[in-house]
């Protein structure tokens, strides 16, 4: 049974992304992002599930500096949750019963047409996490609580509505986490997420997605984050479509290798989605296969 | 005297930049980022202030997303604040009389190797932000609260210690945002932000990013977000120096437009490092007044 820290309190989107994973680990609720990870790191834990993408509770550029230091961890998974809440109430509470309503800030962020609809004239208040919210309610500080629906397992509260989302299809991502170890299996449908530090100058940026490009590589997510501490170098998080042991991607990999200051390595896994990723025409292995024997008859002199 | 709505509540670091944009202004701090943006548009203020980047307070994603959405906005100025945190107490109490220190979770991330150090034994608890902490230590909650350097001219608290941080060098950068209208004038150190739509293809960020290279222009910072409501389409912010009363600039933009499904315009304003752009040899404003001038020439056949 394995063991998964992940960036808690209980009863958070982040644990039940955990629990999507694998609903027979134990799951280790850890204060905050760099935490789990360390659990990871130190062996005190076998994976760590943290927010990585457009999280509810926040915090996911805490994700992305705690992947980029330290001793690396690679993501073995990922896992996608819809961003819907369920608003959870003392047992036999009505609407008429509600004048206080609490959440994450991003979560009320994130229901405010809803709250509009339905809590009117309902005064809204932050707690620091969707479950201390629920927690709150339980204590008769607050009357109702936006939380994720795993909260309703943990709390003997009652749920007054669920599926509640002002924008029906927005999303959280998280990944799941590990040593480095034996990568998952290519399965057609992976995702490669890197760190890339590169000189800060014009064209830089533009040449190394080109080098991804020319091999038919879909860049799914981009984002640049500073080096404060080192003048003139940029840090960029890509993820891309791709497994590591796919010809192009290694290609393309070595490629960042030799254009940038360091490429950190942040695993090849499987798409949540499933969505296999197209290879276009002369970037398949076998494409690369058939270049590198022609290359190679070439420089044994054997063709021409 | 300008009235700024900021991303609340009073003694938070968004506060410390309103206040840094103008120590005249009238400050109204509201509740999220969306609001603050809010009462912009719809002319309840005449400027916003909010977090773009690495904020203590987290919520950086919101900012971005409101910026996509609504009626435009524009940013006419940016503020960078170091992060470094008072850590306030009660008057007379000593580090001997601190059982418990709380904050906003980011921020306690941020100090925990200070917290190691001069506070070992001491509880952490989280807050719904830096200024609630304080607010928290003048009700007796806690003892001890890590806030913007700000918070202590709002509450009647002592400074147990300023300039409170783990990485001397991290900052968080603010946007200050108004209605479309006449833009800041060229400074020669300015920056330009856009949104961008592209289609969800391999190679149309690369070649998107081309356009800015090919015209020496540098980008400062991009981030991809999702568009889950549009399969196949990807937003990218960008951040990239110049104003768009430069030609280079002027012409990548239109380049983008013609390219992209869709660009919204977010700005051009000075840099708050107050560093001039570099303008390599064939892309200065002369460079192009030549070069539309020969063009023209031929085109009349007066020239060849």
């Amino acid at each position: 049974m394995p063991r998964i820290a992940y960036f808690g309190p209980r009863g958070t989107f982040t644990e039940q992304a955990a629990a999507a994973f694998d609903a027979h680990a134990e799951l280790v609720p850890l204060p905050t992002i760099p935490l789990a990870v360390a659990a990871v790191r130190a062996g005190e834990a076998d994976l760590a599930c943290v927010p990585v993408e457009n999280s509810v509770e926040g915090a996911v550029s805490a994700t992305m500096d705690t992947l980029a230091g330290d001793a690396p961890v690679v993501a073995v998974a990922e896992r996608v949750l819809p961003v819907r809440f369920s608003v959870l109430v003392r047992p036999g509470a009505t609407f008429a019963d509600v004048q206080t309503v609490a959440s994450h800030p991003h979560a009320l962020a994130q229901v405010q047409q809803w709250l509009g609809k339905h809590m009117a004239n309902v005064t809204q208040l932050a707690s620091t996490s969707t479950a201390a919210a629920a927690v709150g309610v339980l204590a008769g500080e607050f009357d109702a609580a936006v939380t994720a629906p795993v909260a309703a397992a943990h709390y003997p509260l009652a749920e007054l509505a669920t599926e509640v989302a002002d924008e029906s299809d927005a999303v959280t991502r998280f990944l799941v986490l590990s040593r480095p170890g034996a990568l998952p299996e290519p399965t057609g449908a992976d995702r490669t997420s890197v760190f890339v530090v590169v000189s800060h100058r014009p064209g830089e940026l533009a040449a190394m997605l080109t080098e991804l490009a020319m091999r038919g590589i879909n860049v799914s997510r981009i984002e640049s984050r500073p080096l404060r501490n080192r003048f003139g170098e940029y840090r960029f998080y890509l993820d891309f479509d791709g497994h590591i042991a796919e010809q192009r991607v290694g290609d393309a990999l070595a490629a960042l290798h030799r254009r940038s200051q360091r490429v950190r390595f942040l695993g090849s896994y499987p798409k949540a989605d499933g969505v296999a990723s197209t290879v276009t025409d002369g970037t398949g292995d076998t494409d690369y296969r058939e270049s590198a024997a022609w290359l190679a008859a070439l420089r044994r002199g054997e063709d021409a």
